[in-house]
């Protein structure tokens, strides 16, 4: 029978100060959906592999099932689908793993049945999935995983998303500590009022990031991943975020934050060897801490989801 | 002995939402300064003409004046400089006016040395002379005027000022009033705490707005001139402001604010007939006020101070 197998991206949510507007796709690291058509009507998770939690196999509590189902929704089609789910990243890392899961259900579903989806509505059923992870409607990872590069959320309801683009000389040095922190808890400690002045520096930052992918423009990124709001809040969560930065920026990082609910820390350089200093300085203040991390080097990934050769 | 004339733009600061961060130079209005030699060592107003108030011929409170000596203290230049300024628009009106007479004092006494300065530094200079007006340091005028097109001020304090670019499509319905506000009093109603729902939304939008200037995408701009924080403070200076916007949105415009401090309002349309009616609808709004104003049609200037021809 019919099937198909998708990957799609993990992602950096906000950029640094861009709170639920931005998001970048990363390369190197996602998850893998297949799915094919099966008898009957209904959507079954056949198999999840790689999980380093437990992930539920009911389509109705599974991001990618979820997903799935709101695909098959849209596209008015009620046949059978069985999902297998490999996980590419480490989950709770604040790397998009719930989203990418989510964008690949949707995305294989939508292939397998011959595409009929826009991006917009393929973003609209991985919110869904998203959500029931997370606790609300966000688009700052699934819309980098669907679309690939840099994204832009202009508004959840009614959804205006758009790529952005991507920055070639960009170098991401990505640190992910093997502690876990749900999006639920992160957002909570946001304060709902906001200093004026830290409004105005988050949002020229938050605007001269987008110019940076717009443009393909290093020099507009560099320095302006500084986020006065969300960031100091959330460092109560990770309490070592201020050694971690520091060593980054002394190893010559460009900007250094929180990828977007944290813990996963990345850095930015446009160096590669500039970027196998920086690793090694920050997987170092992580010891320091007594904080077991995993670090890599990587780029934006400018391709999102998209159908991969089954094995 | 050696003269130029200087021609710089009018600017819309903000660009709705983007508070002390963006600002677009626009066509057909702007000062002019010529600036000769003159024997001595100092900067004298020779001449001020189409003034609507009184603006000082001391060059130490007089904007162009004060960006003149600026210019000659970072040229490191001693000579006697005259200068005679022609007003191209209203005071106060919030279309960067002191900022465009700054501008082309500043450049005006560049070129006539011939141009040494980079144009960070003629925005620092004109900077210091929109400053004795406004009350404070602020690019979004200033830079639109020197650079064109649309700017984006990453930060003040250093300097870092960016040109976005322009969108061909958009064509701007100006309505200016027949009152004044100064900038100093438009600053003191804006709150020092803002809601994190607004902050999002006015990110969200001033996101939006640079990408459609970096991509020259008028899709991106349409419907994104939405403030939630500062025209809401400011609406108290402008009570007839929520009619005339509702007169512009009801004749088709894509969006209608303030510009920087007000009261000139815009609108924005890629539709030349619409235009043409939302121009008509605004100006019979405010006429239903009974507020005298003058409302022309015009587009983004993509050039910005430049040396024009000597009558």
């Amino acid at each position: 029978m019919n099937s198909v197998k998708v990957f799609s991206p993990a992602s950096i949510g906000n950029i640094g100060p861009g709170f639920d507007v931005l998001g970048l796709a990363i390369d190197g690291l996602g998850d893998t959906v297949e799915a094919r058509e099966i008898s009957g009507n209904e959507v079954v998770i056949e198999n999840i592999f790689n999980a380093d939690h437990d992930i539920s196999n009911n389509p109705d509590k599974n991001t990618a099932g979820i997903a799935a189902k709101e695909t098959l929704r849209a596209l008015d089609i009620k046949n059978g689908v069985g999902l297998t789910l490999t996980k590419g990243m480490p989950s709770g890392s604040g790397l998009g793993s719930s989203a990418a899961s989510a964008a690949a259900g949707a995305y294989a579903v939508n292939e397998l049945f011959n595409g009929g989806l826009s991006e917009d509505e393929l973003i609209l059923a991985a919110m869904k999935g998203e959500a029931y992870v997370s606790g609300g409607y966000f688009a700052d990872n699934v819309a980098p995983s669907i679309l690939g590069g840099a994204t832009l959320t202009q508004s959840i309801d009614p959804l205006k998303v758009s790529k952005l683009g991507t920055i070639d000389e960009l170098i991401l040095v990505l640190i992910i500590p093997n502690i876990q922190i749900l999006t639920k808890n992160s957002r909570d400690v946001i304060p709902n009022k906001i200093d004026k002045r830290h409004f105005i520096t988050n949002m020229a930052n938050t605007a001269s990031i987008t110019a940076a992918f717009c443009k393909n423009d290093y020099a507009l990124l560099k320095d302006n991943l500084i986020d006065m709001i969300i960031e100091p809040a959330r460092t109560k969560l990770i309490p070592w975020l201020a050694d971690i930065k520091s060593a980054a920026v002394k190893a010559g990082a460009d900007g250094c934050t929180i990828s977007g609910a944290g813990p996963t820390i990345f850095a930015i350089s446009n160096s590669h060897q500039r970027a196998k200093k920086i690793k090694y300085e920050m997987e170092k203040e992580f010891n320091n801490h007594g904080v077991e991390c995993t670090g890599f080097i990587t780029t934006p990934s400018n391709a999102g989801s998209r159908e991969v050769m089954m094995d």
